[in-house]
């Protein structure tokens, strides 16, 4: 079982992320496709009048701000355009694909948080209108129902709060959270960069390698995107899974290039 | 089996209609929610800078004119905004909803029209990149593996060509063929009028009970979205259905009051 999260930012190609799928399924491997669609997001949020935020933690963490208008504008971006337009080319390449964001059927489920800390101008301030969370529990028995019956999940954020709300997630770490559920061999994060780079942006510099106990001290690599995406990697690699990879996702054959390794492989 | 189809229409109160579903969930009610969006989608059509359009066929039918870019919106509002708002509003009153499009699984499939007639002032015109067509075949072996497992599933617009493309198609229409599909007993149309009226928008003038033979000539009654219902009703009733009713969406209880026959019973 592969678990393949493509992001969702500028310059990802998702034609030939749906090819690669649609050859890996005919071939008979069992898979899960995961999508975000945060460029998409900021372009709509933009032409509607309601422009993307973002919030600073006092950690240094930057996430996405979702007040109610965001996470309708989230929905209609990543739940419809992207979501049903990944799902169309994978029928087109005769892949029997399913749709689902984690609010149906509590596919993914977590604590929403509260009250959030955010740090502006030096200062320290509570939000209370966010809708943001992380994903705890996954509906695998759903899964595997539709995976037994020959259909490819093709999931996307939002996750569902204990309370039923709409949540904003990480996308990449649902993905991981998916892959330890299912009790996946390989998880695979494609974006818009070739993996985890020693001295970003310089694509020369990928790192093409991690022991799994070197992961913690690559931490400090990683900014922005690329540390979601390394925590997704560490959750992924305790939850049971044997390897990780970062791949790039701008580039022709992705999944397959990915899955022989190229990339940075952390196992 | 009861297949309820609540349109997209100003002025519908989806709270109440998911009030009234929760409830008959919990009675242990078999039912199928479809819905449509197409107030929503003109207002984010418009934001978006590319307003709605509406052709007229050389017989009089006015549809949506559903280019590329028309049916990537289409999928925002309805398989996103809406669909994921139905979700959740029914998560909320703990049913366990899961939000599909007719193109997810191959849930709708059917012929694209691959060239439209349309009639622009008095002149009759050829449009080939038009993405509409209707439903022939619905996935029930998908749908009834989900009810049995007890989920309800909400459909929505599009649905898929038997090439694979998405494509629009009449959600009330669609639900007729879902009905049919699942040999269902009832079927409800919500809409923003009480039913079929002799005088329309005169709403005192509603008529509450059409025999399935005298159908037909009510026809003539009914113009724009109402025509559509009646063509639905009429392909549920020859497909099997006991009875099919037309009522408001804008009341409490609007399902119990349909199903209590406030409206427009055809049978």
């Amino acid at each position: 079982m592969i678990v393949i999260k493509v992001g969702g930012s500028k310059g990802i190609d998702l034609d030939a992320v749906c090819d690669d799928v649609a050859a890996l399924v005919s071939e008979g491997t069992a898979l899960v496709l995961v999508h975000g669609g945060s460029h998409e997001t900021n372009l709509v949020a933009e032409a509607l009048g309601h422009p993307p935020q973002f919030v600073q933690s006092p950690s240094g963490h930057t996430s996405r701000r979702t007040d109610r208008r965001t996470l309708e504008i989230f929905e209609m971006v990543y739940c419809g355009l992207v979501n049903k337009g990944v799902v169309e080319r994978l029928q087109r390449r005769g892949v029997r694909a399913i749709g689902l964001s984690g609010l149906d059927a509590l596919l993914w489920q977590g604590p929403r948080k509260a009250v959030i800390r955010v740090v502006e101008n030096g200062k320290t301030r509570l939000l209370r209108d966010d809708y943001t969370g992380v994903v705890e529990r996954v509906n695998t028995e759903l899964l595997q129902l539709l995976l037994s019956q020959g259909y490819l999940p093709v999931l996307t954020p939002p996750a569902a709060s204990f309370e039923g709300e709409a949540i904003n997630v990480d996308g990449d770490r649902a993905a991981a959270a998916t892959a330890v559920a299912l009790g996946a061999d390989t998880l695979v994060l494609l974006s818009n960069v070739p993996g985890l780079l020693r001295d970003f942006p310089d694509e020369g510099s990928l790192i093409r390698h991690i022991a799994r106990v070197q992961l913690e001290e690559h931490m400090d690599l990683a900014g922005g995107r690329m540390r979601k995406k390394l925590l997704g990697a560490q959750e992924a690699l305790n939850g049971g899974l044997r390897r990780v990879v970062l791949a790039d996702a701008r580039v022709a054959q992705p999944v397959r290039q990915a899955l022989a390794g190229r990339g940075t492989v952390i196992e």
